[in-house]
């Protein structure tokens, strides 16, 4: 499509509605040229035909799942370089790893490290939660050194400011926090979790029929307090419209937040997460129409035998939105293993429907991860992920499995290592274990049954 | 019961039916005071009352599930000092740990310590599957030094024995099968796995059928390799009666092993898996009209939405009989992260009906496993089994998840270190990553959910 063209339809659906409310101005039916709304119209990005190339399917599919908002490609409009990745319906599920200072660890140079080890174990996307020292200079770094989609939780920095400028971390200021979202924006975060569906109602819920942990998302409680002591509606969703409009206008997609996820198997799927989800499926609808990109999150801590319905009832109550888990874990009780509370939970999900894995390291509930943790976290992400492509049919992952099943059948070594998820762990572990180097390993030896069956 | 009424009442129910066959004299429908006959007689053992003090449920209970098959307690005649395990039908998911010496690694202490790191880790039973060094030190050290159940397959020690005396594995001879099985239930092995359902009907099916990866069980290939160079029927299918002589005479508990279960995912749930899973249904109701304790193994590999249809039709072809899988695996391509693999397809398999997990190491499909990985592979299989106990409902479970989550909403560090599925570890990584021992951990610091929501 030619220049002019693009510019003239641009112009001839922006449609603005200029409200003053308070001090603020927002600009309401605006429609920016998302990935969406290039979708809707017709239009193959490049982003998009990026998407199609990884997951070997046509472009027309990948702009089918934008337009009907069942997939996203988050893409701020002010990034460069970036190696897109498609989130949803039809595509590979996809790993995030969180990244990001501490007050207790608050360096720069420790979360480029950590950031190099989510990167070389494969993370699709990475978040930046930094809450220590420079975080802008951290937020920079890592959309600097990041090929990947970068997202942010805005509202960590918001709690910082007001603890530094105000000593506490309930004295945010409502337009503190949307500055946040809008620089976030601007310098080109590709997707930010906002808890836009934390309203006063799901915590009078989860208040009326009490909870063992109560609210354990740190953005969660954030709001949550500052609600309660100011007796006052969530600002992310009274002026979601805002938000919408700053995400249109960079192409942020928006990942609403589950602030009020179960933090331990007794609190899942009750009447409280119930509640937020309804109205995040409310704000999916109007993101849809105001033509951003939109995922939603989910829990959490679910016991197994809940995954499956957790996941099937919000993505039916989020209109097929993409589904983005952090976990979930199946237990409460295995700190120091946590990335396969979570692996397990993670699979079962994403065969379920989830689409995108937000990893667990072995340091969740003990501490800050450090870089070995990351590699830890995403590479058991990864399994998990890999695993519900097969259960999903994606025909790429089958083929993996079956070229290192044949690998297997001749004892082809070289090949085997090639192959793995981790390429560089498993050759470590075979030259460990095997010292010899004989065609079969040192497990079965002259008893190995691939080379019992070959004699035959 | 005084031991004259428990004699009388024994010599009442043996019935010997003497027949010669060959050379050899096999005792038929003579039943054994094994613990199912004696359930099904309405006695009480130690091993029940055990098992039920162990799993907070009454005794009945423990003695139904015996009686009827849907439960086992491995425990050999001639052991002493066993801690019993329960494995079936409303009893906690078990973990079974594989160590054993190989060819390349022959050394007993090396198996000690191997042995050493399973029991520490929490294991619930224990394999030696040794193929190197001497066979019989080995075994009587594991039987010496392991307090909880443990198996063999002694096939192995048939091929072993068949390459040092005949230079070729599959020249073993069928009555030296026979006598080491009858050996190894003498010196007290509590459960063995032998592939009774291995037959010349099922390998006939998978060769019509066709493969990717052909027999992947060291067991399955020997004894394949034997039956199709003499075209002679599995030894242990064609004198099953001869075996359930020898098990019901040391209650030794049969493991019915799944000689061609799939080695990938490509090779899951075919014909020739279901040709011999048919067989161990029939396999199952001789043992139990013969009194003996039996279970049945399971894959293997398995893609992740075919496992809980691949265990629901196992424990119904089988009838209900304890199952006992290895992994299952749900994904070809992790080597050096197989227990990972392994903990979601058994955690899924559990949920689904499967009573014993056998670990998977991080070793497996590269070598034989050491220590270290011996304790990855119980920890990840024992988060699996307590993932699928919660899912069963078992309340022991959820109370332990339960006492978790109130000692992380107080903050307790101590007593969530002391709750957790490996405190060593946890302990570990808290201190590693908490230098300055704060009430709060170093991930979020100041902004954490519970102090947050604390202070309102």
């Amino acid at each position: 499509m030619a220049g002019r063209e693009q510019c003239s339809m641009f112009l001839s659906r922006v449609n603005f509605r200029i409200e003053k409310k308070e001090t603020e101005v927002i600009f309401l039916k605006t429609f920016y040229p998302t990935q969406v709304s290039r979708a809707k119209r017709g239009e193959a990005t490049p982003q998009m035909e990026a998407v199609a190339r990884d997951e070997e399917i046509a472009v027309e599919d990948v702009m089918e799942c934008l337009a009907d908002g069942t997939a996203v490609v988050p893409a701020n409009a002010n990034r460069s370089n970036l190696s897109v990745r498609g989130i949803g319906r039809g595509l590979k599920v996809k790993v995030n790893a969180n990244i990001g200072t501490s007050e207790a660890f608050p360096h720069l140079e420790a979360e480029r490290a950590k950031l190099q080890a989510a990167l070389s174990a494969g993370a699709d996307a990475v978040m930046d939660l930094s809450t220590g020292g420079d975080l802008k200079a951290v937020r920079s770094m890592v959309l600097e050194e990041t090929p990947v989609p970068v997202g942010t939780v805005p509202v960590y920095e918001a709690a910082v400011l007001a603890r530094q400028q105000r000593g506490a971390v309930l004295s945010m200021q409502e337009d503190d926090l949307f500055e946040i979202i809008e620089d976030h924006a601007r310098s080109g975060v590709d997707f930010m979790t906002l808890h836009c569906g934390l309203t006063l109602g799901a915590l009078e819920q989860m208040q009326k029929q009490g909870r063992l942990m109560g609210i354990v998302s740190r953005g969660g409680a954030l709001l949550a307090g500052w609600m309660k002591s100011r007796e006052k509606e969530n600002p992310l969703y009274e002026r979601y419209d805002r938000l919408l409009e700053i995400a249109g206008r960079h192409d942020v997609t928006l990942s609403l937040g589950d602030g009020l996820r179960p933090g331990c198997l007794d609190d899942a799927s009750d009447r409280a997460q119930l509640q937020e989800l309804l109205v995040l499926g409310e704000l999916v609808q109007r993101a849809r129409e105001a033509e951003v990109q939109v995922m939603v999150e989910g829990p959490g801590h679910v016991p197994l035998d809940q995954v499956e319905a957790s996941i099937k009832t919000a993505k039916s109550l989020c209109a097929g939105a993409p589904f983005y888990v952090l976990g979930p874990l199946v237990t409460d009780v295995a700190p120091g293993y946590d990335h396969i509370a979570s692996a397990i939970g993670g699979a079962l999900a994403a065969a379920a429907g989830a689409d995108f894995l937000c990893y667990v390291t072995p340091a969740e509930h003990l501490g800050l991860p450090g870089p070995e943790e990351v590699r830890q976290g995403v590479m058991a992400s990864r399994l998990a992920a890999h695993a519900a492509d097969v259960a999903r049919g994606h025909k790429g992952a089958c083929r993996w499995d079956r070229e290192m099943s044949r690998a297997r059948r001749s004892l082809d070594w070289w090949r085997q290592l090639e192959l793995a998820l981790d390429p560089e762990l498993a050759g470590e572990l075979y030259d460990k274990l095997n010292p010899g180097k004989r065609e079969e390993c040192t497990m079965c030896g002259p008893y190995c049954a691939i080379k019992v069956a070959r004699e035959l």
